[in-house]
């Protein structure tokens, strides 16, 4: 169990550090600038994000997160401290170098699962950074928690799939740009609970998709990347080539796809979960309230000392998940994959309302990022199974050791 | 100590209830779709606010919260009642019943500090709901719940005061119809802490305001009602006459605002809270996974009780304290409105999580209120004085009584 | 909803209060003497309890928990600050006026439910303070908040019953001065669910009798009020006109026993709560570490605000269940009687840490109560049922509302 | 950071499971019946500790805790889950392998800082497990967190010291075979605040020396392990010999042996919980109520979970302290320290919180070791500075970062 950066990590801790440093924290406020703009196309992605991309792509900042020859080819110990620190600007950095979700959990798809024209056509794009995707498996009037529950159909007929089914909260799909869907639906409602989905790509622009509108997570529609759509298929066709992996893999084919998924989000909240107790040191250090600055008051002591500690909890949880996940395999480390769905977005949400109260008004607005982070990290106790889902599931394997 | 209804109470709540029965909850979908129209005046309060204040103002059901001959004449411990009923659809039925914040403090500040011709030129078209109102306090650059922080400047010259000085999320003042602003700022930044500031009315259209953009709350614009501005003033020139009460009495005149205020918020939270658990329950009782609904899942039950358990402690302190306040005066309640200030906000901050929770990715969207009612409930904890420097205070005089 | 202090609760409370100041609070540092005598007959009572009984006695502070012409008559919102007052010296106060637990279940027990004869005999002595009595329900082997899992059988054989089982916890029966033992058991295993059980009058001395050991509570043995007992009945025979009530009514006559006793606990742990916060202001305003008291520290300044905020919201809920069993009875506040069960010990636990937590190693000795009370409050989230059984019980019924 | 079992480790691992399985575990129950046998001596540390500290003696489990020659020679990160081990049966297997504190600080602190006749005199014999000691700094009339409010003096006069004090909460000091005692007390009170303390050696017999009673800890004397003390030093003169290293160098030893002190709580308190974790498992499985066992039970099912997650948070972030400790020194380890010192003790407490719970009456009763532990790591809150002293000193450097 060993968590030391090697060689390579530090390396590419120091140019993404300086890139962070140079590029990304800079271009914040551009950013912000550019999501005010009225005039703008509400869904298109501000152009801050495209001229950041080139840059990353110019210095091989760039598909960090991909193991294989396809992308940087880094285990997940050696990606998580990057991972981290692109979390510190998690509006920015992660697209910077094409490392954001979902194009990564689909990346990894296409590369694992695609046959070699899915992969020539949308894998290829999409390392390249010249396109972006989607992943429709949430369903508005089911818990989707329980794969059971997916109502979309895709159903043979001749050379072709026919997809009927309604998705929503399908993050980036708002963006024009985002060229293709990955959608999760029911090939034979009749199987065996584990083997009546299947996975199909659906390009944006097939006949009877209808992206309706977008969906927001406390208010915010997160355009920067985005957003998370409400899409209908409508007796949408598509060639029989576009199933990914043979008719009822889609159940296999997603377990293989959140254990990634998971991880990641969790390093990058770890990002957030820094800089937002970076912003909340400055700001109390510098902020005078009765007399004293409120790094004085001992409330405030107490939530950075907890927030320290937690953090440097969790960081090391996340660590020996993408250890385990390197040495014995995805499977091998589920108890701890779950284990960090439920741990890291609690810890970070307990920061970040301490963030947010330390900053007062300022904390709940559109001048920090705080507000807005939270959110997001809101959704990750909810989002991909909700906790109350994996804390059973994992006392259930914990209290069969006994039995 | 007698919290009981007595009989104008039980027939207010009964017309009350018709009203939100046949009004007001039929108008929430209403709202929703005038809201999301993409070609609306954006600030514009939307038409269906108009037509139920018109609808309640027929039947009597106006200015509920104003005690003595202006007002409804009810005690805190008669309005309690309503106030939270209101607070179900916290969106729509304080603004219908002419009974929303800051609408309803600056009302009382008038009538009770106000001259003569003070609340004829703005009381008066306030109670009769022709105008709207905000409470121009908050600052962006220093801590305003230490008020020796604020900045702004009233300098008497001649027949007028000066005006100038930044202040931000002023709620309201967003909606073109917010006709006047109570502005706090100080006239003798020399006299005694409590003595240098002062209030005075500065209508909207005096030049020298420049209402800047809307400040966001966990990224709602609260368009619905009025938003929360950022206002720059700049050499705003008013009438001396537009001072209220005397030079320095600012502080004061404050301090009375607050508690009514205060209570106010956390009875609306009440019912807040009430709709979030009858909400939660319907979905849980509905929403099947794993074969059973969630409703039979024990920590969701977990919830549910808790969540009961907690709003029970919770209004009968907000009634006590309303009692307290009829009885003994504000002054005399000043431990319990400090107390519910600090209870109130995070038990229902609480409940609206597990709320969301319950709800999956509907509870965090635009198709559920919740999100956005737990966004404008975090703001009780930090607005008007956040819970930190309220406990510190209420723990001072719990340790005086010992020393 | 009244919850103010008659003439009568003024002027008991007045007695009771100068009892407390010249009799209890002197008394207190003279048990702690008593028990420490390493000579003394282990568990029986220290005799300043005697003493202090007799003088309360005296002073007609007597059976002031007991409602109807036997007992003070007081109903339960007029009783509900007595009961608090006595809580502030939980060890020696309920003793003193008459009024401990478990003695207070066991006589309106009787007075309810006891033949002339079982009154005459035991109820009697019992008002008179002569005798002490026990009530034993729990058990070791099973889950005894369901009460179908009890074991311990009550047979009829000809005019007696034979009593078998294992019976702890059995608070009191430590002390030879208890001299009868309501124990529960099946007398007819094979009926409906809710009519198996009996209660019995079993006295001390009975053949076949044999009190074990005493049970401790996180090590203490609580040998001032007789200890906890593990009983053992081995064919413990008794005249059967001891079966309290009829057969099969033991669950009934349970149920009817436990609402009151557990407003007592709550009612008194209010008390213990009040005292803790006392001995805490006083603790961290006379302590100096780094150069100030303690008092100044924002954390623990922090810990009194929340603990009065806690302390008033629970207390109003114990009135609001008091005022409920006064007036529409003890089945119609189920609810609000499940409520107090949860969220007082709850919350006097907090306080009672904190307490612990601001006397450092004082306030895990024996030199202050805290550490003892917080053992006692403590198996309140277990006794009689624990919090999760009752909670989903609670849940149950709010989750009925909407379906 | 490399936190991989090396193949010495894995080597002790193996030989001290089979001596837990094969003589610490069976030894419990006889732990128990031995500590209830009324004729007892008190103090007496009970023969069957006595038996199997020469049986692990025998197998060369012994001395595992101290680096160097004289011990081990571990480093702390091969220690780690040794001691952790130890921790499931911590009445027994500390003691049994010679790694009980307080003998292991004072043995580092005698191997660091001892001259070579207090080593030979004193250290010798605590190696060979002939004697046992005790650490004599908190004091009851101060707060001992602050080191300049100690007030024993130790005073020169000729040859001898002086020694004039009181201390309590000396763990261990009951039992008749704690030979000596390391004492802090004040030789300059006029020095500089960290050169007023010196440590000196105090045999038990020597004149003066008063052992007035045992200090309970939530109603526990914990005989077991010598109880904790509270002593009277009166005029006592020991040769100024008996002064451990120089005069003035008390608060820098203290330091000294604090580091390791605390994470060797630590790594028990994790076995603790891994004991109660397995314990709530095996209960839960077997305990049913109302129909199903207790596993079953949501709330019960989350515990579990949470449990498990927090366990492996709280390890990781000890076995990282130690590896820094190896690595950088215990001064590198400052803030590590002072987290586990934070978080482990909390972490566990929560989790035996929540064992007691599921196990109803027998988890506060003397028939689990469920409270005593409790009791036991509750302590660990407030000891050696309570964890707000931690926080704010951990806190104000994470504060100097940013400033």
């Amino acid at each position: 169990m060993d968590f030391g950066h090697d060689a390579r990590t530090v390396h590419l801790l120091g140019e993404l550090g300086s890139f962070m440093d140079e590029f990304v924290y800079p271009a914040e406020p551009v950013l912000a600038e550019q999501l005010a703009d009225p005039g703008r196309d509400p869904w298109r992605i501000p152009p801050v994000i495209g001229e950041l991309r080139a840059a990353a792509k110019a210095r091989g900042l760039w598909n960090l997160f991909l193991p294989g020859e396809l992308g940087a080819g880094l285990t997940n110990l050696q990606y998580a401290p990057l991972a981290e620190l692109t979390g510190r600007s998690v509006l920015l950095a992660p697209a910077a170098v094409n490392c954001a979700a979902p194009d990564t959990g689909n990346m990894e798809l296409l590369a694992q699962f695609g046959s070699a024209e899915q992969r020539e056509q949308w894998l290829r794009p999409l390392l390249d950074g010249d396109i972006r995707s989607a992943f429709a498996m949430t369903e508005p009037d089911v818990a989707s928690s329980d794969a059971t529950n997916i109502t979309t159909r895709i159903e043979r007929d001749g050379d072709e799939y026919v997809v009927n089914g309604r998705k929503w909260y399908i993050t980036g799909a708002m963006n024009p740009d985002c060229r293709i869907f990955i959608v999760m639906g029911k090939t034979d409602p009749d199987a065996d609970v584990r083997r009546q989905q299947s996975m199909i790509l659906v390009p944006r622009d097939t006949p009877g998709v209808r992206v309706l509108r977008g969906m927001r997570v406390f208010g915010y529609e997160d355009a920067d990347h985005g957003g998370h759509a409400e899409i209908l298929f409508e007796d949408v066709r598509v060639p029989a080539a576009n199933l990914i992996g043979e008719e009822g893999s889609g159940f296999a084919i997603a377990q293989a796809r959140l254990g990634p998924g998971r991880i990641h989000h969790c390093m990058r909240a770890l990002g957030m979960a820094e800089r937002a107790l970076e912003l909340t040191c400055r700001r109390v250090n510098s902020r005078v309230a009765f007399g004293r600055p409120l790094a004085d008051q001992g409330v405030v002591q107490d939530w950075i000392a907890e927030a320290r500690v937690r953090i440097e909890q969790a960081r090391l949880l996340v660590l020996k998940t993408a250890w385990l996940m390197d040495t014995v395999g995805n499977r091998g480390a589920h108890t701890e994959i779950q284990a960090i769905k439920i741990a890291v977005p609690s810890t970070v949400e307990w920061i970040l309302d301490k963030a947010v109260q330390a900053h007062g008004a300022a904390g709940v607005s559109q001048d920090t990022a705080l507000a807005q982070l939270w959110a997001g990290n809101r959704t990750l106790r909810l989002a991909d199974g909700p906790d109350e889902v994996h804390k059973r599931s994992l006392a259930r394997r914990e209290l069969k050791k006994y039995r």
